[in-house]
């Protein structure tokens, strides 16, 4: 069963942020310094399961009427969909690449959840997906194209501007499939958003600036960035991006693990990859700063032997 | 110049929590799960410098009158008298161990502190610090055994009360001289006190335990809590610790590496040796925990190498 939904709106952000308040305490705001800019970092890191995912999957599966729900995921939304699903009595079957870091496939597992594993480069995930479906029934949650889940991430927007007392002039934020900067460019009118993507995997960027969807190509390169590897963005996510947001900047591998340590020597927190990549723009300065921005620190679900190895350089 | 002063007092804790709400945000108190119990943590590892230490040096220099400060420190409380003197215009030397933390060095240099090197085996740190004051004047902030440091740290313990809606029932934290478990006696007097230290090292367990300072030996053992090597504790804060904490438990390396370990994965935060030690006696099973239950994690300024050899076991 897929649902067809209404676009996701900002008053649909504010009610789910008033739905995650009552579970979920906000994640810190932390002041940091760049350069000789003060701004600020927003910690999703430090969300129960290591991600800001938990905001969409739980509004998501608050407005799934069925017992059994199914998901397609690197790991964060996974976690996500596990953790919502176990609050609310659900039952979840996530789809998730054999190449996942182990930690992010053992926390979905303790959350409880059934995992299927596929092959990155061979198969298509969404086939998948629509396998179990049709094998057992269930309701698929996706990842980002999807309005419950937009909407969902975006509270993580209204949490900054009620901790700053005021909208942020800009958020900087990694980007996937889009479903946070979709979100949060709806929680935040105001705001200027920053999309970062990992260098090869620019597909929200392209079509933005192209104005369709862009699939990505049958041999994308690699990147250490797993939870941004979206195969394309959906006509949800570019439809409240393309106005709202630029085509956005892409970081290296290299600059990603520059990002990473520095949150580990002056934030004191762990971050995966892909959740340093927006920090990793701001310290290339390939992202403009001002007093009022916000940069997104989106995961912490790091492998602990590749994080050793980034560590030691 | 040293400082005579009263005792530190419950009224003192209070002003000193609301002198630093004015300067700082609430550290986050995280939710978290040991074995089947849930109950908190706080993570004082999200300070500024990365430790809970910011908060006493901001409430003792906050009521030094001259110019000059002077501290003698492994890492920590130097990093809080650099910034607290920053913040108000006074000139920091602090007297460090030649084998402390590189990071700790740098970010002390970094908050433009004066740095005077000694050999922790061989050379008295207070005697140094002494020719230092005889030298150049200026007014020794003591990192643990003074009134108003202890009553700064205190100022934890009331946010941690106002963010639980009540008093903790019990406080589990590490403890190197006894200033953090001093000011957190005094700022919860309806909770238990657990004193965490590392093993061999346990100076302020035994001092409670015999009712009188007790010194460590000429040969310690070695511990990786570079941050939990007191010579003694002082008599400030053996009176207030007294009657109020039990003589604690120790820790091995080993329990304190999987304290780091479980920190990084399940709470996503980087946890230097010493900052870990409550949490390594509560996975131990050493200490009682139930709902009410705070556990301090009180900093995050772990060495990238030896960070990295924990992660690779």
């Amino acid at each position: 069963m897929i649902r067809t939904e209404s676009l996701p709106t900002s008053e649909g952000v504010l009610a789910a942020a008033q739905s995650i308040a009552a579970i979920l305490p906000p994640t810190p705001l932390l002041p940091i310094e760049i350069g000789a800019v003060r701004c600020h970092a927003k910690a999703e890191s430090l969300q129960p399961i290591g991600a800001f995912k938990i905001r969409g999957a739980w509004w998501a599966l608050s407005h799934v009427e069925g017992k059994d729900v199914v998901a397609v995921s690197s790991g964060n939304h996974a976690q996500g969909i596990a953790w919502a699903a176990r609050k609310l009595g659900k039952r979840a079957v996530i789809v998730m690449p054999r190449d996942a870091p182990r930690v992010k496939l053992d926390n979905t597992r303790a959350l409880g959840a059934e995992i299927v594993l596929y092959d990155r480069p061979g198969e298509d995930r969404d086939e998948v997906a629509a396998r179990v479906i049709a094998q057992r029934g269930g309701t698929l949650v996706h990842a980002f194209g999807d309005t419950r889940v937009i909407e969902g991430q975006g509270s993580a927007g209204c949490e900054i501007a009620a901790q700053l007392g005021r909208s942020p002039s800009r958020i900087v934020t990694c980007c996937g499939g889009g479903g946070l900067a979709a979100g949060l460019a709806l929680a935040c009118p105001e705001a200027a958003i920053d999309i970062v993507e990992p260098e090869g995997w620019d597909m929200v960027g392209q079509a933005i600036a192209r104005g369709e969807i862009v699939h990505a190509g049958a041999d994308p390169p690699a990147t250490i960035c797993d939870a941004l590897q979206p195969t394309a963005t959906r006509p949800v996510n570019l439809q409240v991006l393309m106005n709202r947001a630029a085509p956005g900047v892409t970081v290296t591998d290299d600059e990603v693990r520059a990002a990473q340590l520095w949150a580990f020597a002056h934030l004191r927190l762990v971050l995966e990859p892909g959740g340093a990549a927006a920090l990793a723009a701001a310290l290339a300065g390939k992202v403009a700063l001002d007093e009022g921005t916000v940069i997104m620190l989106t995961g912490g679900n790091a492998d602990p032997d590749r994080f050793a190895r980034m560590l030691a350089g």
